[in-house]
């Protein structure tokens, strides 16, 4: 929060890695990074890639001011003649990205930047860092708004956020996932997203009694006026206050929009289905129930199974930390090298788990959909450069199943690319959507799937084949580098 | 990140409210807000306070702008006298807590703001944000550090941050809870703590083969020479290649610092047990088995008990999102209001669940030490104008089970207020000191636990008792709510 750009928001290794690219004189190689994920988070059926923004933000603001020289000489490690070269360092390479708010899948370069390795070096934790958080956290917003299967969701959680940033861009990244409204100001006014709010347990506390407090309350604010009603008994304090209020307000002739209640505590399948009995035999019909404390999609999706009459939801600790799966294993790894000529050798990091050796090659995504029904049948992993003809008949496999074969019937699918250009030789030709577009992207890309990858509990998930040129290309280096 | 100030970093009904105090003219009214929290994270025995010196920061910055002001108007819910008193808002009210690198309790007030109404309500979201965050972060890193049992600890976990907030600050509340340096550049820069890496498996895989990259590396910097020994096979190629290198840089007669080999992936325990007789077999004795992945105080206990020969530990994703409790449960709740005459007018919020009551009135913490031993023997949350002779004998007793019971000799313990002033008046008196500084504290604040308060799992909890007063208004407000 104390930092004008991210330029130094890098892992020191970057740093010496870079210098020793410079010094070795191996800089200006042009090297091809893909940045993807493992897993996703939480065993959903997919991710929502989100942050491309700030990453582009990022990028864009890259440079080294004199202090961070001074402060990288006051190390000890680097030559000046580095410390030169950093002064005048900017981007100046490629990045294809997979827009943001778009369904992603393991293994899918979500972005893939080509520029000389001693920048694309650099870019690695910044990116990571970025990308990372704002997926898990769009990700995670779609668990929660899948479970509340309608009913609004509200991002409630800017003081358990980790710092400043986590609440922000958590925030942003909450409502690209589907969220109706944040409780963060500062997101709100930087987004353009809507902000909501009620009251808290001081207001109450802080007049003379609960009556009084819910009064004032609903004077000053008849338009948005949910009172909280468990500072001190919810069902013999809180209830007949706020139906006193209510009644005050509908006698007062003041125009009213939402009115309602807040539980915050207890057990809220009991407490809801009370509260709804008091407003409804109170002739308050149109009032609603809103529910905040520890909330998730597992308690969610249990509290909709009891028939809890809750249709607003208010989300905090566990949506903004994303609870129980607090990071997005996104990883940033070599996949090619461009040598004289344009000459392209791929390159691959393999590894004892199948999962971890790395798809060699400069790669694209293409998404296949069926046309009947507009549903997505496959992702296709494959070289950049690959054509995929929809009219003829197309047969996809397994990559490490082999024999899990699809054919799709030429004419009967479609094909999509999913990696746009945002960086063409360091200038950006992209501009971002703002981020509610976003999320009316994400919502429309969420329903191409079918309603069993949107599952919230093992879901079923969509093959995502690697294309029968890039397959025998990664077989082949597997092959050679153990020898065989 | 790109916000000059974290004033709008507010849930929006901290605004509502504020309004709401100033249109009922009840704004100026003297209120008493603690920031506290129930449970420790992760079930340890104890938490670390920390973030203070950011939420100073963040005090001190408190301030509308005319751009803050036009988004609030553009809301359609704020009037024109709200908004012009917003123009002219400053913190001027005081503030006390604990200091950072603390040792600290459920229940315990680690700041206290007393303030107008109007002003203590604005702070809560951002204090508990930055407040939660950084106590996490410290109380993780303890954990870690504690499993390390000795060995150091490198915090590695920039790139699975929730954001660039997270990794900065969770980089220094790692510091503060004993990591030993950190991976990431700006943190380093901005609070002047060791920075450290290696290198990345991208290193290796830009060369044509694994020892030329080893080789080019150790030329470079063979002070701080730890190679990565496992992008292609860790025994088979890694290690020998390794051995080559180190005998190659002895043989060249540079000076060599700190040398060694990192591994990031397979069997820690077993690798690490080959990897050793091949160092020692080669003469290589003083060379350090570094490792990383996925690595948390459980792994590492578990490495440790396997009699793994790993000693520096490169800790990233679990400590820097605190894995499987992603939030400190810090809570902002209002204790008092100090009315005409300075009297105070104890609050309370109360609930069914005990352990939810709030502690009413001004408190503070007393620290009470063996004078033996130097050993805590318990804490005494207690009224703020209490004192306590350490030359009388002293009872205080659990506040739950009453029966519980510990006498302290007069004469045999000493007494520490755990509260200092930091804001008085609006204006800071606290300096805070750096961040090693604070480290270096928390280490020794640590010294005073017993040993099984320390323990990892099912640790032994020091009493945190209430005095009698303060015990007896808690009594009293409960009954006379509850109408008994």
């Amino acid at each position: 929060m104390y930092y004008n750009n991210l330029t130094m928001l890098a892992d020191y290794y970057e740093l010496t890695m870079m210098q020793g690219y410079f010094l070795t004189n191996t800089h200006e190689r042009k090297a091809v990074f893909d940045l993807f994920f493992r897993s996703n988070p939480l065993d959903n059926g997919y991710s929502i890639a989100a942050g491309l923004e700030q990453a582009i933000e990022y990028i864009k603001g890259l440079h080294f001011t004199e202090a961070d020289i001074s402060y990288l000489r006051s190390k000890g490690v680097f030559k000046e003649e580095f410390l030169d070269y950093l002064r005048n360092f900017k981007f100046s390479g490629d990045v294809y990205a997979i827009p943001e708010g778009t369904v992603v899948f393991p293994q899918e370069p979500l972005l893939r930047i080509t520029a000389s390795v001693i920048e694309a070096q650099l870019l690695e934790s910044a990116l990571l860092n970025i990308i990372n958080h704002q997926s898990l956290l769009a990700t995670k917003a779609v668990r929660v708004v899948n479970a509340a299967a309608g009913d609004k969701v509200l991002e409630f959680g800017l003081r358990r956020a980790q710092g400043p940033d986590a609440a922000i861009y958590g925030a942003r990244a909450a409502m690209i996932g589907g969220c109706t409204a944040t409780s963060n100001v500062e997101a709100g006014r930087m987004f353009d997203v809507p902000i909501a709010g009620t009251h808290a347990h001081s207001w109450v506390m802080s007049f003379d009694d609960e009556l009084t407090a819910f009064r004032e309350y609903a004077k000053l604010y008849p338009s948005v006026c949910l009172l909280l009603v468990d500072t001190y008994n919810t069902l013999k304090s809180g209830m007949p206050n706020a139906l006193k209020v209510f009644k005050e307000l509908k006698d007062s002739g003041v125009k009213i929009g939402t009115y309602g209640v807040r539980l915050d505590s207890g057990d809220l399948a009991y407490l809801s289905k009370r509260v709804r009995e008091m407003l409804d035999e109170a002739g308050f019909h149109d009032a609603i129930i809103s529910a905040s404390g520890d909330l998730d999609e597992n308690l969610i999706t249990n509290l909709k199974g009891e028939d809890a009459k809750i249709t607003l939801w208010g989300v905090g600790t566990k949506l903004i930390t994303s609870d129980k799966c607090p990071a997005f294993g996104g990883i940033y790894k070599l996949a090619a090298e461009i040598i004289e000529d344009g000459k392209v050798v791929p390159k691959i990091k393999i590894s004892e788990n199948p999962a971890k050796i790395t798809n060699p090659g400069i790669k694209t995504v293409f998404r296949l959909y069926d046309k009947a029904t507009g549903k997505v049948k496959a992702d296709l992993i494959s070289l950049y450069d690959e054509i995929i003809d929809a009219n003829q008949d197309l047969t996809i496999f397994d990559p490490i199943n082999t024999w899990k074969k699809m054919t799709l019937k030429g004419g009967e699918f479609w094909v999509k690319n999913l990696l746009v250009p945002v960086f063409l030789n360091g200038e950006c030709v992209y501009k971002s959507p703002s981020v509610m577009e976003i999320a009316a992207f994400c919502k429309e890309d969420q329903e191409t799937l079918w309603e069993e990858n949107r599952r919230l509990f093992k879901p079923n998930i969509l093959p995502v084949d690697l294309s029968e040129k890039l397959y025998n290309l990664k077989r082949e280096m597997i092959y050679e580098i153990r020898g065989e």
